[in-house]
């Protein structure tokens, strides 16, 4: 909790269950660490700090589950959020641990399999309408292709509309008010998947019948898999209205996704997007999508999830220090930072008064110093701690 | 020229003046060839048999030009065109070698250089119009940062759509009926670059008043250089009916922007892209935007000219045989990938009626094998000529 | 087969036990494909035309197994082999599935987990002698870390330094004979692996008390994982003589390991590695370290198996031709590329006279056109069967 | 200066006089500062607290100087270092700006090329010897390829060495004593540069004659943009006795070298670098290859200049705190960094007898955590200042 204008308010962090759940199984290894039931991950959560929790629908009921089963499963859970108070802002569908889902889940080249995928989504809707989520997650993880001749990329964008437009016409059908965010990844378990940058989602959903339900929920690994930096996609997702969830944590550029602890990667990207969430109008969850390592035991585990949080407040707390220092508010004065707001054309001047004029001293603008150096070392001195 | 449907069809092979007049001057080294007078290179490249020739306003006039410089430079030019009959399909603009631009054009900090850019672009659209030019490229490579504090990235985005607002109303209100491709970059020059890959600039540009005016112009490299598969890139492009123009040339990964002649990259890549362009509706220029070796002497640059040509004309017989091949047809149809053209929902099928039924088996559709091994190996064959 | 200087060479093609046995088990995913049993893989692929089988332990003995299920498996492998013909060059032992091994074997911090890895190493070099193996690969996936403060990297090179010269030791106490290569990869399944390229490899075996019994096995996609140029790294490896073996697959610039058909990546690179080991002195095995993709049933396994070796042979073929084409030989000729192999300083010439000596007119030398772009143009062309 | 065991040490902080002397030439665009003249950088350099200056032949003698000209540069060089007792404490020499390097300095195809590259490095030593220089360095940035037809990989390597051993052959003859370190770099502005790692350059040493005389000047960017671990390149150069010197800068990844300020790029391996360099036995300079952002102006480049130093000393003093921290000591031991010190075989123990024992507890040791994470959160806590 935090005091904000007068108020206190609540840090909104939470986690995926599968994220603590995490056994450890990868390309290369078994499981180092036993299965982890829901109601104890939300219990230890709870207990930890965190606010919120939110799962793939086989996170917590087994893909094979008969009805009896899923009620057990669903009651333990609500029992536990009951008693911790922990919510469900999110909730997702698993469409890709299972084989059927190879090829995809929407845009398999079998219908069938599209089918499939398509129902198990829609009926995971009430599920999280009934346990009061506000927005659905969609990573389309085996959406793409290893070989450019197997996936007809057009057509997979229409199965994907077609998905994505049913979907939202159903929640809008029975009232759930969901909300959706696209979950982009370039790369892995596909050889290259489908809106592999939060760049390409924003694009796709301006496609969609529906378009205003949806934003992108991107992740700080996969745009870095890309190379990309992420505080700079997050801005345009926030510019273009279409921040609805963000995953938090931690990657070393281009290789396989990491999923480390929020900050374990690159830390002062991880700063300047704390301090872009903290002041860019975000007010959605700061949702942990990351892995404990594989080395870790279970008190490895819950190291790694307080861990997350702290980070996130310290650099929080660091962020709140540069913006209130004097000498970084003169700098970004120098720097035009704040002239960046202003209009280039001035208020009422036509194009063609504007081309016409010649008032721009060249030389001069060529000459200017930006001072952008010393703006990085004072942020990087306030996340030293060296202020 | 080839035939299609009876009818004899130019390639529309178009080279950037800057890239047979590369002078091989790199971040580590002086130039290795003397300068290239843009005449000399209308008339080379007509003989190797291209179709169109572009340019950046300072590769045809230099920077601190006057008028009589200025119309000198663009007599000769023009008489060289009318003598080869090389047609003018795009015209670009200078934002990035003058150092006034070095914290960018639209978005630069200073607003005294955005005005000097933008009016520097309107100002360049009448010789554009007056060529014949239908497309304006706009590649903004030094609009970004290395330094998350010294950019905000919104306020940028907001200077960066009024910059191409002006720009549209002014071809607009001039009757020049020109279109608009933004041409995307992840890094370099600058640490990272606003509009990084071909979805951020998709979705950029939905927020544009003259959106429909705009569309991309991607080139292979960039793309490459955020590791993404290109292909997938260029088909959402043209699902959204954006590609308007195209940048070839080829790249090894994650690198610096290499420029290499088309297909001395990712030869793979570069066949299902032909294929891709040659069958998928794409009407444009195929414009090499590349760099002959700074090893070479002009020999060596009119061979590379001569070598992107031969290499897409090469693909492009290929991707013809692979598509005219029934064993690849029968192959294709295997996978599935004519499948995927199918709706997921049946003509009429309600959502209610659909979520409810139960017709999938689902161990059978696990059990499907694809066949995209055997699909990518006959590809592969028919690139090495080998069926 | 093929015919080289009058006679017959078989095409020493050889696939590890788990690479057409792989399930398709992902980090996202379960199994797609039933186990594959050793015999049947056995028989499958001498019937595809290889010439030879490869295992780590565990692929052919279950990590639990008792001494008679050992000879049980290793009996009905020997079977096929002998009623196959198949030989099996090279056998490595498996230190990364079994969770123990989840901070390395030679470098765990664990002093038992060494103990048990090196047992489990020294263990297995008789099966491999005994199956007539001359070579012992040593991949060391999990020798690395994830966190800079966890490893001390120099102990760990230590350790590992002593459990290679423990194994040496042992093989020649033996008299075992054996080789031993290893294998290097940047990452995964260990945020970051010791021995990272094979240059770092080939620095470290420097080092060993046995050293001339160590060489390298490279694999194209390691070293592509870090954007490096596989053959270049191969003729390094050459030029020290320590190419022992070689892992071919196919992958696509720094991501994730893809474990792709060889070709099925970087085509122009896999043409020059073709080019390079057919004509560089290089005797051992082709080695196939690739994984079918999990969208394949067993039949597109085996298609998969054919494809490696059908792409080696035409890659094969079209490198014969490029060394055969005359105007190939002129352009090596032109580009200096023999004149590489005169040494710099004459016969006899002292260093006193050569450096006072002016005898280079850097003006001329200067102007040289190298020709690459048409050499690499030539390449081209023989790789799509243009010429 | 620091307090060290009861003595004064000089922080050995060094620039290259390239570094703040770069104008800001990059491949898009021309220089946005005047030159800066040697002495006016060695006296501001000083002023600002630096011990020690490095050079390139031609960042002090233009190329075409003649002996007046260049004598008269030299010693006004001299003065200034003279005036302010600033070091000269390695020197390099020039391979790659002038066109007759285009295609390598000791590797060109071109023998008269060689000749001229090799005789240009011998006549540097002279001057780097009288300015009592004890390092050479050797970056062969232009000793590549960008066609692997074009360069005998090979045969490249044979002139490499060759080149190398005349180099320290003459510098014993002379009697100079220096040493030199090669400078690794994977690409740019070659397309792929030899011995392009760490590794590499170790493995390549090992071939020398002279081969004592040889280490490494790794550079933290280089490897960054092979995606390597710097932190585990540094401390296996250094277990190798080979860490000569070393280029601190600033990376975001695989992409073009940056060469950003120290700690500007990936904060955390900053850190672990400069724990390893004051902890681990490295005497030599701290040398600060960066460059300047091109956006600043003169201000700007002493501001980058001392925030170099500035970032050194910080993250010198959080190490420092980090070892000095009993909870990290703690943590330190749980994890088993210290056992990975003790010898696996115990003394005197045979293989025979180790083989034979069966002493490992395995399901005890698969179940170890090893805390890695809390170790990692206590290294990021030290770094953001918050314990």
């Amino acid at each position: 909790m935090k005091l904000i204008g007068g108020a206190l308010v609540v840090d909104k962090f939470s986690f995926g269950l599968w994220t603590v759940g995490w056994q450890g199984r990868d390309p290369f290894g078994h499981a180092t660490r036993p299965a982890l039931d829901a109601p104890t991950a939300v219990r230890k959560l709870a207990e930890l700090g965190a606010w919120g929790i939110t799962f793939h629908d086989n996170d917590l009921i087994p893909f094979d589950a008969d009805a009896a089963e899923r009620d057990k499963r669903v009651s333990a859970f609500r029992a536990a959020l009951d008693e911790t108070g922990l919510v469900v802002p999110m909730v997702t569908t698993d469409l890709f641990q299972h084989p059927v889902f190879k090829d995809g889940g929407f845009t398999s080249n079998d219908r069938n399999v599209r089918r499939f995928a398509l129902r198990k989504v829609l009926r995971n809707l009430e599920l999280a309408a009934e346990l009061g989520a506000e927005t659905i997650v969609l990573w389309g993880g085996r959406e793409g292709s290893e070989v450019d001749a197997g996936k007809d990329v057009r057509a997979a964008l229409d199965r994907y509309r077609e998905a994505l437009d049913t979907i939202a016409q159903y929640s809008e059908d029975q009232g759930y008010g969901l909300k959706f965010a696209l979950e982009p990844k370039p790369n892995e378990p596909r050889g290259d998947i489908l809106l592999p940058t939060i760049g390409h989602a924003l694009a796709f959903i301006n496609e969609l019948e529906h378009h205003a339900l949806f934003g992108v929920n991107p992740e700080v690994g996969h745009e870095q898999m890309a190379g990309l930096n992420f505080v700079h996609g997050i801005a345009q997702a926030l510019w273009q209205g279409k921040l609805f969830h963000i995953d938090l944590n931690g990657q070393k550029g281009p290789r396989y996704d990491q999923d480390f602890v929020f900050g374990h990667g690159d830390l002062l990207s991880a700063f300047f997007l704390v301090d872009l969430l903290e002041h860019g109008g975000y007010e959605g969850p700061r949702h942990f999508d990351y892995k404990p390592l594989r080395t870790e035991d279970l008190d490895g585990v819950w190291a790694s999830a307080a861990a997350n949080m702290r980070t996130y407040k310290l650099l929080a707390e660091r962020a709140e220090a540069f913006r209130a220092d004097q000498e970084v508010q003169e700098a970004l004065k120098t720097s035009g930072v704040y002239e960046l707001a202003e209009p280039t054309l001035s208020p009422g001047e036509s194009i063609q008064d504007f081309i016409k004029a010649d008032d721009v001293d060249v030389t001069a603008a060529a000459e200017r110093g930006y001072g952008f150096v010393r703006l990085s070392q004072l942020a990087l001195e306030h996340v030293l701690g060296a202020r």
